[in-house]
């Protein structure tokens, strides 16, 4: 078995399944720096995962998949915005998952994510994904309906099953070079409120505003249990879950790009060399002899004397 | 857990491990019927797996993936033919997989195929599989630099661990809805000799040969083993393989055209009844009332008195 080590954190999970939602933080830890530092500190961050991403991208053995969960405006779009923004485009690609396509539901619960997931030398970021399997569907079981599954099951059952095919999906892709972190977005209830206020409130947030994201709050105790059992199940050495506090939006960013960055600076992303006799191959496409330099002039090069 | 039944067969491998591939026939059983009796009986049972593939397609719960493996002039291509063709070309796709892309190299070794899996109520053919990755593979370990793993491993692990990924992919499957079917087309080397001489021979015949064929029949042995192997550790109720002998062809067409149907008539798919109301709102669509018929006319219709 590979020695899997995600970064250490106070947020991340146990793997032991006593990871509790009631005991979990929303608000920042007390010895938090200022907002303005936090800003500072998370653009060095932004700046390192930059770097870092190109030599993942060099080095190639690995590709490395973000996954952000949360409940309504705990921030999962912004957070991304913040730690990705700065980062070469090509390196890495957002995919947020909505509803279901009839062709996507058509398929296992997998395969429309699988299909999505980034290639080596690349970081992938799903907001939202397959675990709305075992939330979003297990408070509103009727959904269920749409996938026209050959058997009918309790649902919880059902969520028992896709545990155990979300714990063997990771572990298959950690075993053939896919890095998993998996973020919680932790957010309050009553932060929430003021969120929701806030978009009716101001004109340039009323966009975000949906009538549905209101009635899905009678079901807050529904989805925290869904959220603590589907934590607990599929927390492991290598597809971490970090629940992170996210009633600060700054302080919340920044624990991300901490991980994020000390993830990828543990791997080992030395730049591939190439064996001896590539490079001695390669210095043969020189234009000049060893010891004489390749002058290139406007038309023409020739070698120094 | 669902009871899964795969149909019945004298070919069907167990599930213990015991398969021993010295002992699996390539020749067709003795109580064989003629050649001109087993293409009526194929015949007749294309027409039955046509039949049938309309009602999954309605009923919509099930997909069916059916897996081919074989050494090369074993007759994939042509079994696929014989079986498939009359049937409706909108209700099943077949997928042959060669040589990975640098794009499908650089994901899981599983990614490739589960893009291709057939959605329910299609039946999804895999002309190759997966199974390359646990055959050729070990046969070539030095194929696998290509997909840059991130841990050296001896190839006899590497395969145990693959393995392990292809028995949670295939329960995962079918514990969803897909109907899983393997089928090794079992020939025998001195058939397989005869086969590549008329390749040689036959004008008609020789775009099919190829110098690497008759290289890798040095490996013949190591291929057994690869096979033996994979198919021992991957024998289950839901992911059933047959050894079907292959040096008759008729005769493998029928065998495989059988399994097919049979594997098609299990299946509970009875056309889906509408629920009594959305019934009575279809009826309420007709033009005239209940009692009376409507008559189409060339630019009117109208209702009988």
């Amino acid at each position: 078995m590979i020695d899997f080590s995600p970064p250490e954190s106070p947020y991340r999970v146990s793997y032991d399944g006593d990871f509790r939602v009631a005991q979990a933080a929303t608000a920042p830890s007390p010895d938090a720096p200022s907002d303005g530092e936090i800003k500072a500190q998370r653009k060095r961050l932004v700046r390192e995962i930059s770097r870092l991403q190109r030599r993942l991208h060099a080095h190639r053995h690995y590709a490395v998949l973000l996954v952000f969960q949360a409940m309504d405006a705990a921030g999962k779009d912004s957070t991304i915005r913040a730690v990705m923004t700065g980062v070469n485009p090509a390196g890495f690609r957002i995919n947020s998952f909505e509803t279901p396509s009839n062709e996507e539901a058509r398929h296992d619960f997998l395969w429309r994510t699988t299909r999505r997931l980034p290639e080596k030398g690349r970081i992938g970021i799903f907001n939202r994904s397959y675990y709305e399997e075992v939330l979003i569907v297990r408070v509103h079981p009727e959904f269920l309906d749409r996938q026209k599954l050959p058997r009918r099951l309790p649902i919880m059952e059902r969520c028992a099953e896709r545990y155990q095919s979300i714990r063997d999906h990771e572990r298959h892709l950690a075993l053939n070079g896919t890095v998993i972190l998996k973020f919680w977005l932790n957010i309050s209830k009553e932060e929430q409120a003021r969120r929701f206020l806030r978009r009716i409130d101001r004109p340039d947030k009323n966009w975000k505003f949906s009538r549905a994201d209101i009635e899905e709050r009678q079901h807050w105790d529904a989805y925290m249990a869904a959220y603590e059992d589907a934590i607990n199940a599929t927390a492991r050495p290598w597809a971490p879950w970090y629940a992170i506090p996210a009633d600060s939006k700054p302080y919340m960013r920044l624990v991300v790009a901490q991980l994020v960055r000390d993830q990828l600076a543990t791997l080992d992303l030395t730049h591939p060399a190439l064996p001896d006799e590539e490079q001695a191959e390669l210095q043969g496409y020189r234009l000049c002899p060893p010891g004489r330099r390749t002058v290139v002039e406007s038309r023409l090069t020739s070698c120094t004397t």
